[in-house]
């Protein structure tokens, strides 16, 4: 059977989340039932980061297959039709080798969170930024972000529901720069615990806020602690930027899994 | 009375624009109730720029007169607590000389018009951009655009139902720039006639295109003839972003107006 990548944006607050959920209706659910109606074929897409309720994709990345050919193109054009009204959109569908997974053959994750740091609540981001009502040091959260690069178990920065084996995970890069009112953090990886990014940045925004020294977050990581933790940064800010793959993706790498949500 | 200078910004998605209307819901009364829920008084306030339905802000600014004197911080934020959970936010307030006219005393409008020239419709960004689903070429637009600038008769770009005296305005600078998928148009003035930007930007589309060449805007404007002008560009790409007003602005300058919707 052909198989597709799709390259997907979506906002994410009328959403449960990427996966199809009891509790509601999920971005999933909306693009498989948009294959459906264009295809009158039943498949089941797989995405590279199951992002949370409220959790938002510039570049999430999905695969799935189709028993008819169809040029890849159409597949875009027909997605995008019918998909309207619905704040999801196919940037771009492309046939893939069989042995692509966008789950499984992932080899870098980059998730972008923003924070709104000013006095008044936003009117044309809301539910897109994180608003924290007083300004915040970026240059002591990029010091204190630095501690989390590397390779380490990241118990303190993973939600108790998360379902990965290992807590053990290996932060490529996390960068924390403002524009403006905005602040942008910046994370890398191969793959995530489920509600690192946001666990990571509640803790990093305590240092923004002068209530925890540029020491406490690579302290409450030594911890391997939940309780160490900060507050978890809600999921408005939070947006799936980009997957990448190896240009030799046709064999899946089944050790390392995602659970960012 | 005490007179105040607010700085707004807002989503013009679910209001019939700035001003109070018979037909729905405006900016205007949103803030007009809340400034009534806080204070006990009924006022009416006056915005420098009469933002049409679907229009946003990023720096609206307008005055009011209270009765009661406040603290200007102690508006902003009991301002922002009574408009919850509208999609507008007083950035500033401060107490201004009773002479300050939001309207009348600009100096200067700023005005985004964002363009999402990509295949895929936005997802993130619905109601925020105006969506061409060919690439533009933003260098013709550019320089088509600079026939625009200084001072002209711009009945081609006025919309029939402008209330202006005088159709002659002075268009200080306009600019077209690519960041990625999007095209920004800039354009500055102290004041504007009804639907110009959009008028100017759905012009300057067919530029971008390649369907009118570079001069056609020039002819367009020398033509004063309004069926000249390209199709109306939607309200949904267009922001007002700041208005300047002169340190001196004791003295309201009555004798231009803005009508841009």
């Amino acid at each position: 059977m052909p198989r597709y990548r799709l390259t997907v944006e979506y906002d994410g607050r009328p959403y449960v989340g990427w996966q199809a959920q009891a509790n509601g209706r999920s971005v999933q659910q909306a693009i498989e039932e948009a294959i459906l109606r264009f295809s009158g074929e039943t498949v089941r897409i797989r995405g590279a980061g199951r992002t949370d309720a409220g959790v938002h994709a510039i570049g999430q990345v999905c695969h799935l297959d189709l028993a008819r050919p169809f040029a890849a193109q159409k597949i875009r054009e027909a997605m995008n039709a019918q998909l309207r009204p619905e704040p999801i959109a196919i940037l771009e569908a492309e046939a893939v080798d069989e042995g692509f997974d966008a789950r499984f053959s992932a080899a870098a994750r980059h998730y972008l969170y923003r924070i709104l740091d000013r006095r008044a609540p936003p009117a044309l981001d809301l539910g897109r930024v994180w608003h924290v009502p007083r300004r915040l040091d970026t240059e002591a959260m990029h010091a204190a972000a630095q501690a989390l690069v590397g390779k380490h178990d990241f118990t303190t920065f993973r939600a108790s529901e998360c379902q990965a084996q290992s807590p053990v995970k290996t932060l490529t890069a996390i960068a924390v720069s403002r524009q403006g009112d905005e602040v942008a953090v910046t994370v890398s990886a191969r793959s995530f615990l489920h509600n690192q990014v946001r666990s990571m940045v509640g803790s990093l925004k305590k240092v923004g806020e002068g209530r925890w020294p540029v020491e406490a977050i690579g302290a409450a990581l030594a911890a391997r602690d939940r309780a160490r933790c900060g507050p978890v940064a809600p999921p408005d800010g939070l947006y799936l930027v980009r997957v990448d793959y190896r240009s030799d993706a046709e064999q899946p790498v089944r050790d390392e899994d995602d659970e960012e949500a």
